[in-house]
């Protein structure tokens, strides 16, 4: 079993217009909303990938609800922790005219701190009947900066594997708690370490305290610097679409990836594969399984050394 | 008492952010949000204007209650009617760099047959306990498109008078049952009648139906084409700022003249007044009261013939 934590959960809501016009007004098309968050996507991948798989979070009022009922109907096993603060949305206004998109991402009701001693406890229980866990995502405002420290630690008492993808202060205060797998994209990484080389930038977060880094780099694939090595993996040929929600393809498979003990090799494989096949799908969340499974057969390894 | 009608009510979400950029993703620095839709605009403006006001419509779902508690909040007396759908959002995105305002509009519930029936039941009371009735805004989905006619016929039986602030084809189904009053701006009338000039164009809403036809023209003031001939009124200066809600204060201020059987002179100079001041307000229902004041002495008032 496989535990996601979205500690900032979302409701997704997307705005078709005809053409996006700064200062304009818009009569809005049609408006779809589904439950978000980095681990609610996660989640969302390895339950397409066969998975057995809970989510947990936090999530509150009356967005909440509408995050908890879609999941509901989705079929996605939850357990988020209900919040007094209302649940963020995040809007995604479609251009019908060119397909681009334009995101706004509400900043997250505030978390008291007896809500988050409430979720340490109930993480605790999750965490105890998991063998990995997946810590996506920014945090809202009221949680501690080193919350994913805590968490970590946490897990890795209870003997569970975690994998990390957040950025910026959030990643740098977790990292002496030893995450198994950290998986910052290139721009993050460059930003926490100031180092712009990917791979010096990735032996710095080992350095720091992470036992594997994946860094994501688009099209160019991943860079693994694990304890053994480091490797390179990248899709014989480019994909077009979203790249929204990559990452989270990516994060999903290198879970399952540790979660069943497989070797690194077979692993940046199958994260290859699945991140570019959600860039054909049009949703986070989401990928397109005629492209993943074209690309595994396809997909470069080597040895970085 | 006054009662302001609003089908389409809506909650007014607000997104601050550093600049808005096509195509970007934008942090929200922060999210403000209060029940909106002409109507209850119209309704703020008259409770701030001393006069005897009650707020009906249409409301439902999550976003629904959560304008009912910002109307309870506000202290404004509120007869809207549940409905099963969830009420629309309107999201406007104010970029600090300019002060700049995009805005997009969610389409709004749909309303079934049997929930408009029921309306129009509940309305029929209300109307029987006031003498002016205010009709404003769009229409949603399911209501049908000479809903206003119906209203207005309602309110003629039970010895109301009726404002209506609306555009298109609402307006244009709704003139034969003889609106007392009718607020188009000059876009509206234009697109309304493919007349350009605004006398001749008011002149041939009159003879569809309206008895009286006041046209807004921005800072050029109003035209009002009545009975008794047609009047000119314009502030003596521009007054700058954000012209949402502007309608709105100058619909509240007809109504009020015609709710106190005041002239129509008195009548327009204050409907000029207060929409200048609702300009020099940031927000949609509310008015600078020492504008008004101010452009209450200054406003020019003339004879168009």
């Amino acid at each position: 079993m496989i535990l996601t934590v979205t500690l900032n959960a979302a409701l997704d809501v997307t705005y078709d217009v005809d053409r996006l016009v700064p200062h304009g007004s818009h009569r809005v098309g049609s408006v779809r909303s589904r439950a978000g968050g980095k681990g609610v996507n996660v989640a969302r991948v390895l339950a397409a990938l066969g998975h057995d798989v809970l989510a947990t979070g936090l999530a509150g009022g009356p967005t909440g609800a509408l995050v908890r009922a879609e999941l509901a109907a989705a079929g996605l096993a939850e357990q988020l922790m209900e919040i007094a603060g209302d649940t963020r949305r995040t809007v995604t206004v479609v251009s019908e005219q060119d397909g681009d998109a334009t995101v706004f991402n509400e900043p997250g009701p505030v978390v008291t701190p007896e809500e988050w001693q409430g979720f340490l406890t109930r993480y605790r229980k999750l965490v105890s009947t998991v063998d990995t866990v997946v810590l996506s995502g920014s945090m809202p405002p009221g949680v501690p900066v080193n919350g994913y420290h805590e968490l970590i630690g946490i897990a890795a008492s209870e003997g569970a594997r975690t994998v990390l993808d957040t950025s910026g202060e959030p990643l740098l205060a977790a990292l002496e708690a030893r995450p198994d797998v950290v998986k910052p994209n290139a721009v993050e990484l460059r930003e926490v370490t100031g180092v712009v080389d990917t791979h010096d930038a990735a032996q710095r977060l080992r350095a720091a305290g992470a036992v594997t880094v994946v860094a994501s780099m688009g099209p160019d694939g991943l860079l693994a610097a694990t304890p053994s090595g480091t490797w390179r993996a990248a899709p014989a040929s480019a994909v077009t679409g979203n790249p929204t929600g990559a990452g989270d393809a990516c994060v999903a498979a290198l879970s399952a990836g540790l979660a069943a003990g497989a070797d690194w090799g077979q692993t940046l494989v199958e994260a290859v594969a699945v991140s570019a096949a959600a860039v054909a799908a049009p949703l986070a969340g989401e990928f397109d399984a005629a492209v993943r499974n074209r690309l595994l057969g396809t997909t470069r390894l080597w040895n970085h050394g």
